[in-house]
């Protein structure tokens, strides 16, 4: 799944930053591929960029219009529908990570097959994908996990790679989720994926790769989550990774979504990764933990950091208020004797 | 996903026992849903079912076509598109579990739609899914799970099922798997369904139940398996299982497609997969471990049984040597105070 770059991003009417919160990622993290943001009437949100129609973006280089954006009813409103016609009018590929898809919308159908663009739904996997073969792969691999969905698994990975490549190491962000997708411009959703091939999937998002190169992966929910567990192994057993870094949020009263789950313990999320880790390599090895520490007062956050480094003797670090360059180093490292 | 019963057996040239293995297992476990067999010229191997043609068939009360038969290409051959054509014609709807679907064969799919005849292709899964909510549901639930793939989880589940209900007890065989879905008549392909619904898809085929009645869930692959442990995680924690069955074949060399990784020894299987299935039921116990032990001398099965059943505290049995019996027993004493 490739899509082109550089983006217009559309915003639709949004007034909520939620709704805006995948457009808002490739923004921060991929601000280079970004060319403007596009608007309808009554949108209150802006991400800063440059407001641009399809055609004045297409003229500044534009190649992909982006629906990053979340729609209450799961529908595409007819206003959404004008919009989309205009880009591709203007000579845009559709990427969108809406549930539905926009090859469902006749119209839209239509008029990109007429035009010759690309309709991209990044929610939807229809690659055929093989089953995975557990065969070791060249190259380095980093896979975040964690104690629960949404604890900052792909925002580590994404400041591990900026990090990294600020060091000169050959690193490589390796998208499994929609915003994560659209950040990278590729990826596979894995969550899409029939479950016969998850760990396959991931096999092939992250080929065979020089010795010194590093994918770092995106990881998804959590071995702990009675909904998304199945998602996890599989990416565990298919990233085969030589180093996991752990994320978590502190504060989190319950399991995301489920408010009858308790979330696990650190120690418990490292020992049972890790052991499953190790089946597919077994030399796979804890490198760092991520703290999501948002509601923690500075100094608190440094304490809890501190603690957990010496609990479990890896750096630990809350990347949005500390960076990741003390995991950094440890990867600098590998590969290990 | 629903057949309607009784079935005609559709053979195709089989000339290989292989080949036939689905149709043959649901002849052996619903007998009285098959009332015929049906060949083409150039078979040789037959299950011992009248050999009858779609029209005659019918008249006996037959609903549905059966392609319970492996095919090498992945194709589907002229001489099979006459047959299903036959059966159509013929008032049978039609039940296949060849990868390539049915209705992308113009002519069957248009056929079809004239008779007004279904096309049901067990490999794939298009209902729409829950994710997962891990939410108690009353009744019990066994699930078989496995040291591997094809180490005997749907034979012993529906061992099981035969042996409690000739006791009496209300149980039910829920086939998460081609042929098992066959068998049954109903199910859901739990390595079809897309990653982010397994647990989910699992909730939804066994639903809330009588207190006193056993859902008996089909197991698939192994958490040790690198290529399918996502869905066999899935599965565990969808089952919200009160009772596991441990599945083991003692003399396999590798796991099974996978000549450079080693079994798990039974104790680790029982470990790990006692701890996961606790995640959404705190009260899973193993009540049994099921050993295929077709390469032994019985005298060697049946020490080897006895030690498994001394080491581990639960009996073990050869389902296919010794029944299911002593498993059953244990499962009277539900549920456990």
């Amino acid at each position: 799944m490739m899509i082109e770059a550089p983006y217009l991003l559309f915003l639709g009417e949004a007034q909520d930053p939620i709704a805006v919160k995948t457009a808002r990622g490739v923004a921060q993290w991929r601000p280079e591929n970004c060319v403007g943001e596009y608007s309808l009437e009554g949108a209150t949100i802006s991400l800063g960029l440059p407001s641009l129609s399809p055609a004045a973006a297409t003229a500044r280089g534009a190649k992909t219009f982006v629906l990053g954006l979340a729609n209450a009813g799961g529908t595409i409103s007819d206003t959404w529908v004008e919009a989309i016609l205009e880009a591709l009018e203007a000579g845009l590929d559709i990427a969108s990570g809406l549930h539905r898809r926009l090859a469902s919308v006749p119209i839209i159908r239509e008029r990109a097959e007429a035009l010759g663009r690309r309709l991209i739904d990044i929610r939807h996997s229809d690659a055929p994908l093989p089953v995975g073969n557990g065969k070791k792969r060249a190259g380095m691999r980093l896979l975040t996990v964690g104690t629960d969905c949404s604890v900052g698994k792909m925002y580590t990975t994404l400041a591990l790679e900026q990090a990294m490549r600020t060091r000169g190491m050959d690193a490589e962000f390796r998208a499994t989720g929609q915003t994560g997708i659209l950040i990278a411009g590729a990826g596979l959703p894995i969550d899409a994926v029939v479950s016969d091939f998850i760990s396959g999937a991931v096999e092939v998002l992250t080929p065979d790769a020089a010795p010194d190169h590093w994918d770092l992966i995106e990881g998804q929910g959590s071995l702990f989550h009675p909904s998304y567990a199945g998602v996890s192994l599989g990416l565990l057993h298919g990233a085969q990774a030589d180093a996991l870094v752990v994320c978590h949020e502190p504060d989190r009263p319950h399991m995301r979504s489920l408010p009858y789950y308790a979330l696990p313990s650190l120690a418990q999320t490292i020992d049972v990764n890790l052991a499953f880790a190790r089946r597919t390599n077994e030399n796979a090895t804890i490198v760092g933990v991520s703290l999501n520490t948002s509601s923690m007062t500075f100094e608190n956050a440094s304490k809890l950091c501190a603690d957990t480094a010496r609990i479990y003797g890896v750096p630990c670090v809350d990347p949005l208020r500390m960076g990741v360059d003390d995991i950094v180093t440890e990867l600098e490292g590998f590969p290990r004797p």
